[in-house]
């Protein structure tokens, strides 16, 4: 095959994959990983490899690569470490225009696993092949089902884009945002990134028009000074958001025997995201919350936010958190002090936060921040509501009480009432509104209609933060246009 | 009644409750409470009080507390503001022993709220009652299934207890915990202050045989020097949690209309918190997770973590958070790698953290656990698996391949195998372990076994500083015994 530009279109919707190492034995990674492919829906043609089987999981199987009669587009590696560098020959020679190898134990474990790491590498160089990994999870892709993971992950589609240098870390936040409301558009576990590296995928991320939100998972990076262009070439069109792990020494050591890579200082590290605007989480929680937050809200105008509770302390923590984060609350114009204590109850706050004093009439929460968010004094609105599981806690004492189907449908009354609520002030305003939430019920609901809600005040604050910032660095290096 | 030394007894353990405002209209708080009393289980006598009824929620009602025909330890109250002082005044003459008022509308809004206030104070100063709130969210006793609560909450029964200056946070706090595998033992929302303040409730926690970690929510404290002497009288016997909000001039804006109260300088606070053994959370979810790991594990002798996990990236950020919090992350003896190679697949990472490469063999992770635990090399551990949902997506996986029941027999299966050895882990040594998981399945487990979970390594390792921290106070201030 011709050593030409690589077609990223053939990694993500690729017409055929082949599964070398395809397995129907329960335990195996050639197992998972062909079921996990077949139960994701993938339409295009699937070729077990494994030359000690007549079929796999009820498909045909071919004993080599180079034995299917086809063309693949992307060959799947799941054999032992010792038998994939002739894997990957097989495949440049037939032609395969990609290879994922999911297969450890190359230059992490260093000796023998290094040298058949570069072997593979020089492969790739000489054919044209491209290849992901090795000792890496896998890759989805949500325009064509593709799910070629090593372990069963079905996530909601959309607009996110994950690359990550660890594959448990990346499913673990293509999970977490799936669950929350968001969708992955691609998913890229790297590993050791013998051939393509993480400045390769991000590269094309950045032009990719199916991601509208970049997030990474970075141990190390192998190119700063192409990183720091593929950075600017991102966070001028779309957020890019990521964490940096091997911060510290006992970090940094882990992160050698774990994919090999050099961590380099958390204080240059820093200093980069700030120059190219990348917005850095300290923790995979946080990579998360920001993820939600620029995949389905507009980046606020301002630094003023606007806080709705029910509860006061609640109200104190976020007021503190706002605060702490460089964040304002500023207070009411005396106008909407008066407009709001025309229907609120007369002990309510009269003042931002607005405590409601846990008023159950859901209409007033709904109405307040509606007030908030027409009147011009606020940038972006933190909406507190059910901070515990309110509504399992009320089926059960309806239940109790011997009223247990009806008690079910109050709760489910309510819950789609305050569900609807925000879905509508989500679309009528074009502020970021950010939900605190800890009602299992409403959240599953706010996540099926891809509103983002948060646990706590300090988590929502944090966010609207970071978006904050994103909208400064935005302002100053394009002129504060909004990103596609 | 006389002004003797308060009966605490009496309000954890009251032979009989009456409500004063209780209703069987839905939407009121004096329905809401009175059927979370019932539907709670509280076994003694309980007396509603409305004028207007004859009955509520099926049991006789009397027109006024005077009416009551048997002694009253414990009246809630729930009626509109103008009427509270009445009813306090009624409680006096009826020789009540303890008042709760859960009505808003006092000293938080000013003006005649704040003269009502203080006409409750010198009744309770002059009659012997003790009053708690008002304006708070009520009071939950385990011993006596006492569920006064304004909104319904069934918690898990344990050793915690709650003292909190915002009712909804001191919920969320008790729902989580609860959730999470931890029990309550007592809780009070004290709302206002009128009467009894923080540290009266703190001084009888500090005292309590029942009450084995203290946990506080506060937003102002009223006498400074008894704050810090019942601080340190708690924490040479068990663990004091607290987190302080009101730390910003924004959010202590917004806690002088919440609760009325003076917030003081964070700086102070930690200094107080500091001298006194006092262990500071920093938000609500790092309060919950610290409260866990207090009541559901010992704490360690000294700093050195073991880190076993399926995930190098997981692995890596434990690692980094781990040293960012002051812990170390020792290396392993040379015997221990040996023992461990002896086992593990070749690739594993032959160090600290001991990454298994997402090997599918459950009792490898479980034997690692235990070589690192009983070789003396660490102090404490964190053990990661399932990081994200997969009992989930494997039961999906499963069912799309048309096996639907089998596939969560194996689930099932797994998830009661890696709960019962993190059970026996526990059991079996004596230092705290701690599990880092998001498989919902495996979460539910460990919480009905009392296994302490986290969400993500940073959360676990945060948590294991702080209870270092507590432990050298310890050392330093008692002589280094373990509190009981």
């Amino acid at each position: 095959m011709a050593c030409g530009r690589r077609d990223w279109n053939l990694l993500f919707n690729p017409r055929s994959v082949a599964v070398i190492g395809a397995s129907s034995t329960p335990g195996k990674v050639g197992m998972m990983l062909t079921s996990t492919l077949l139960s994701g829906g993938f339409k295009g043609e699937i070729y077990p490899v494994n030359p000690n089987a007549r079929e796999v999981l009820g498909i045909k199987a071919y004993p080599n690569v180079k034995s299917i009669p086809e063309d693949v587009d992307l060959a799947v590696v799941t054999v032992p470490a010792r038998l994939v560098v002739s894997a990957v020959r097989d495949c440049a020679e037939k032609g395969v225009s990609w290879c994922v190898i999911i297969t450890a134990g190359f230059k992490e474990v260093g000796g023998e696993g290094e040298e058949m790491q570069e072997e593979i590498a020089m492969i790739a160089e000489e054919s044209g092949l491209s290849v992901v990994g090795p000792n890496c999870m896998g890759v989805f892709s949500a325009s064509s089902s593709l799910h070629a993971l090593m372990a069963p992950l079905f996530p909601r589609k959309g607009g996110v884009s994950i690359v990550s240098q660890s594959g448990t870390v990346g499913m673990v936040v293509m999970d977490a945002l799936s669950q929350r409301g968001s969708g992955i558009a691609k998913f890229v576990s790297s590993g050791n990134e013998a051939h393509l590296k993480l400045e390769d995928y991000l590269e094309f991320f950045a032009d990719d028009p199916e991601t509208r939100v970049v997030v990474s998972f970075i141990e190390g990076v192998k190119d700063g000074k192409r990183f720091m262009d593929v950075s600017r070439k991102i966070t001028v069109k779309k957020p890019f958001v990521c964490i940096k792990a091997g911060r510290t020494g006992a970090g940094e050591r882990a992160a050698r025997s774990h994919t090999a890579s050099l961590s380099g200082s958390m204080e240059i590290f820093k200093s980069v995201a700030k120059q190219t605007g990348i917005t850095l989480a300290s923790d995979t929680e946080e990579l998360v919350d920001l993820a939600l937050a620029f995949s389905l809200t507009s980046l606020p105008e301002g630094r003023r936010v606007g806080v709705v509770t029910g509860g006061g302390g609640w109200g104190v923590l976020a007021a503190d958190a706002c605060e702490e984060h460089g964040l304002s609350i500023p207070s009411l114009p005396q106008e909407v002090v008066d407009l709001i204590s025309s229907r609120a109850p007369p002990y309510w706050s009269r003042g931002n936060p607005v405590d409601l004093v846990a008023s159950i009439n859901l209409d007033l929460y709904t109405w307040c921040c509606d007030v908030l968010l027409s009147e011009g004094c606020i940038d972006a609105l933190i909406v507190e509501n059910m901070a515990y599981d309110f509504s399992r806690a009320l089926t059960q004492a309806y239940s109790k009480l011997g009223s247990g189907d009806g008690g079910e449908r109050v709760v489910a009354t309510m819950i789609r009432k305050l569900s609807e609520d925000a879905v509508a002030l989500t679309r009528k305003h074009k502020k970021p509104i950010l939900f605190v939430a800890r009602d299992a019920m409403l959240l599953g609901e706010l996540a099926k209609a891809g509103v983002p809600a948060y646990p706590s005040p300090a988590r929502a604050a944090r966010c609207l933060a970071r978006m904050a910032e994103y909208k400064s660095y935005l302002e100053k290096a394009v002129g504060g246009l909004q990103p596609a």
